[in-house]
């Protein structure tokens, strides 16, 4: 009996929203980002949508010039465990830098809340944009790492953090009050990492969870961050807008995991949408207009600083070709500056039109929910999508899709009506991976 | 009206326990340090016995012959934060290193934590007795930072996390919809920390809690340790056996605190006891006989071992005078390894007495819960204590002394019947610390 393959949903959570002036619409809450109740309001609103995950992003370096959220916000491993404790079969993904923090630490902490959540923990793995956040990591004297370094980086990193969390194969604690047994030695096994960047020993101090191993994401579009999703990425959270370019990216990533021996079935990609609904196309147009208009020009020229390693737009005519910038932002949001410098030149855009675009897009996803169902069903249909991540436009977009949307879907059977598993892997319909030590033990014996 | 001072209460949380074969009790449940559904009940009933906090305490480097606990146990930020969600009033304290991790992420976290939990975060601060701890942190080439040294850099650690908590002022974000102002850039603050060992930039992006910053623990008890918890600590989990050394130890750290300009009653010192309670004091003799049965004196030497650098003492005969070991242990657990050796020395002990008595150590607070009570109160009474760190040396240890002892205390009034506050800072009875740019504006406004 062959299984009819279905969308994969996530529900990107945060607080005061991704649009900088979100927090002005009447219906926001303007401490959303710190208020750990509507987080779990939100959290349990997903899991009755029988959505796959929550998703934490994260950011390591603000200045006055940073969007609200990014200001005063949860840190992602801290509200992700929280949530974890409120809910009981949604994924929980959160976002965190390989290039600023320590391997040993993060596979501990993604391993603890993969056992805390009975299996339902997912990294997105990031090599942070944003030279900034050196300043935050005592490393003034150091330059901030190159992209392609940031990869390499990443590439040994992933290495040892998966590495890690094999430490203990599935029956190692056999806890025999009897004999007085709590482990077999011969299944603790040390990593002996040994590499350019790091070296760590091992074993972890924590066995694998119901999942084997978190679930692992990567949001990279870069030729580099290509690469590394296909070596690594369980799941891929992309940005195209149109079918079309989420079709080339779709199968240029598939493509590249194939060629490096993996199934590309056991990658499912995600585009991340922020739709907006209304009872008509009218309706939802006016929500659109409604938030663009909350939306000033100096803050959208500050928005897109952020982009640029917070370069100062303001010094530029608003009404004249978008500026040449060089080569700055290509160590940062190396993909996003690409596509807004190509915006600039094929469009003839002014400086004002790529900031207010930039700033508060016109969703792709916009109409009522037959017509947003219809569009994520064509994504889907067409090999553009394996899934979506909703990032809610208004306050209540969230909650508007899973009442309106998920329904048509569930009828039209393109979504589950329960879930299939209690795991994230299990959802998401990834294969548990096996102890790469007792894979090694049976070449062994066989051999 | 004056209060009467009241007895504070922690509750560490350690699975399947700090005894090497606390897990082969009849009663125990063998996977208890990774088992969530547990550590909710411990806390919900710590909470219902009114306990001021619970505690995690922590370690960053196992081998074969680490106790069953610290083989595989949940992470600290992760279980504290999940435990967040399904409590309202109990406290909640980690340990974490100064010596393997960045204070941006560490203040991070603890904010966050803090902020989810509406102000019951505390940071127990360590700076990583293990040398072993360097082989999991890439820092193979450098040697673990000596014990004075570790100290050092935990100083201006402190220095900087405490400094990142107050990137904003209470009332920076204004949020006001009408006017477009989310925050005010004058009650923002960036650190511009450039020292010896970090350089932090800040601010940091997350706001002050409602108890202003998360409460700094310690527990160090060698003499930089106590200068350092003297200057930082807001609580401290000490370690006295007797009353007397308790005393000595409580005059020696007020002391200090106060030569340093503090009020000595901001600084609330805690034994850590493990009590094992009786219906009458036979019962309770007999429950410490089970326990200590179980131990065997192989793990015994390796859990001797573990305290002096992982040390073969397999290799020394049994029966003879503890062996010379010359200075080793000092750049670890200082203090314990010390104390052992005075042992040795004083009565006179042989390696196998040394080893069973820190395995099994006889509980100071043995008896019935009457018993027990008296003596809570004789060392609270005479300046020993402000309060007590329970860790359960049976399985069944909270929830005993919540049921059993803690009706006395309250009878007595020794211990509160209802929480004063809903933050840990309230109920330990700390002030608020004023946020330091705050303060400044004012000196400047008066001058």
């Amino acid at each position: 009996m062959g299984t009819k393959r279905q969308i994969k949903l996530g529900a990107i959570l945060h607080g005061v929203g991704g649009n900088i002036s979100g927090w002005r619409h009447p219906d926001a809450i303007t401490d959303a980002s710190v208020n750990f109740e509507l987080y779990k309001k939100w959290t349990q609103k997903a899991e009755e949508g029988k959505f796959d995950f929550i998703f934490i992003a994260d950011g390591l370096y603000i200045t006055e010039k940073s969007i609200p959220h990014f200001l005063n916000r949860f840190e992602p491993i801290t509200i992700l465990s929280a949530l974890a404790a409120v809910s009981s079969k949604i994924g929980l993904v959160g976002t965190l830098s390989t290039s600023y923090s320590e391997p040993f630490t993060v596979a501990r902490q993604f391993a603890s809340m993969d056992m805390i959540s009975h299996g339902r923990a997912g990294w997105n793995v990031v090599t942070s944009p944003l030279e900034g956040s050196a300043l935050n990591y005592g490393k003034v004297e150091q330059q901030h790492p190159s992209h392609p370094e940031r990869y390499r980086i990443a590439n040994e990193y992933l290495g040892v953090t998966t590495g890690l969390w094999d430490s203990w194969e599935d029956d190692a604690f056999v806890r025999d009050k009897e004999s007085g047994i709590f482990f077999d030695p011969s299944k603790m096994h040390t990593l002996n990492h040994k590499g350019e960047y790091f070296s760590v020993k091992g074993p972890l101090n924590i066995a694998r969870s119901k999942q084997g191993q978190p679930v692992i994401f990567q949001a990279g579009a870069s030729e580099s961050g290509r690469n590394f999703a296909a070596k690594w990425a369980n799941a891929i959270f992309t940005g195209q807008e149109t079918l079309d370019e989420a079709k080339l990216y779709y199968d240029d990533v598939k493509g590249r995991a194939k060629a490096l021996g993996r199934n590309p079935d056991e990658i499912v990609i995600m585009p991340g949408i922020g739709p907006i609904l209304g009872r008509t196309q009218e309706e939802a147009e006016r929500k659109y207009e409604e938030i663009a208009n909350l939306v000033s020009i100096d803050k959208a020229l500050d928005f897109l600083g952020r982009f640029y390693e917070h370069h100062d737009f303001s010094q530029y005519p608003l009404d004249e070709p978008f500026p040449d910038l060089g080569s700055l932002g290509r160590n940062s949001f190396q993909s996003a500056t690409d596509r807004m410098k190509a915006w600039a030149k094929e469009e003839g855009l002014t400086l004002r039109q790529v900031a207010l675009r930039v700033a508060t897009p016109k969703p792709t996803f916009l109409g009522t929910p037959e017509t947003v169902a219809e569009k994520l069903e064509a994504w889907f249909e067409a090999g553009a999508a394996d899934g979506f991540i909703v990032g809610a436009a208004t306050p209540r977009g969230l909650e508007e899709f899973v009442d309106h949307v998920v329904p048509i879907l569930q009828q039209r059977r393109l979504f589950r009506e329960e879930y299939e598993a209690d795991t994230l892997r299990g959802n998401l319909g990834l294969p548990i991976p096996e102890n790469r030590y007792t894979k090694h033990r049976q070449v062994v014996a066989q051999g």
